[in-house]
């Protein structure tokens, strides 16, 4: 008879999955900015040719959009399915490290890097550290974070 | 004559400043949550029901959003007129410390904490911390993290 599996190892700590790409389309990147960040930078070309960003690039709240996107609708492909998510706490270290400019093909990861208990909470539930990664087509991370999100075994 | 404002002056360090407020929709929970983070909790009420959040509450992300489009719409209100916002490079310690739940009001405030400059960017810019909060109706801070933004006065 074999064992079977911890939570430690049907979360695959330490393993990196790819949970899809992107292309943030003109459109869609002066919707998202015109409800959720209205700086002129996302709004209009000509603008973004006078920033710093020098074109049309994505708000970096619609790149995080966009990973957490992936990283829910890649669950069953990527998860154990005993695995149940709750509520995030927190985000340490998100960085912008380059922008997502608009016809951009941008690919998501997650790692999921640690595991603990929160022996208060009634339900078995742990809290685990996962890491975010946005990349452009040249594998150079864009966009990295840590969430801190409750998981449990479901009942 | 009078000496004209430091940079450090016109951002208004230390001061906290109300952005509004914004009450949750059911409907507009679900259509950001369908996009941005489709978990059943933020999607269905039976299902936030049976989740630890007991009932329907905004994407953690979307509450994120609106204290950006907050926080962007009321720059002429209370930001001086001289100053620029260039790009974010990235975000400290988010927490969510309390959901957002549907119908909530919930309240927007920025404080300037600090600026730095960046003296190996020509330009004039500089880096200045952001303190964001987001408080429910009981004044409670439900959201809170410090951006890193770049700043200049303008050219």
């Amino acid at each position: 008879m074999t064992a079977s599996p911890s939570l430690e190892e049907k979360l695959d700590l330490g393993r990196s999955f790819d949970l899809g790409a992107h292309v943030f389309q003109p459109d869609e990147i002066k919707a998202f900015a015109s409800r959720y960040d209205p700086q002129p930078f996302h709004l209009d070309e000509e603008a973004a040719k006078n920033s710093l960003f020098g074109r049309l690039c994505a708000s970096g709240w619609h790149t995080v959009g966009m990973w957490m996107r992936h990283n829910v609708l890649s669950w069953p492909a990527t998860m154990h399915p005993d695995i149940e998510f709750g509520p995030a706490r927190g985000i340490r270290d998100l960085k912008w490290l380059k922008p997502a400019y608009a016809g951009e093909a941008v690919s998501f990861t997650r790692t999921t890097l640690s595991c603990r208990a929160l022996p208060k909470r009634p339900g078995g539930w742990h809290l685990v550290d996962l890491r975010a990664e946005a990349l452009n087509a040249a594998g150079e991370p864009i966009m990295t974070f840590t969430a801190e999100v409750m998981v449990r075994e479901k009942p």
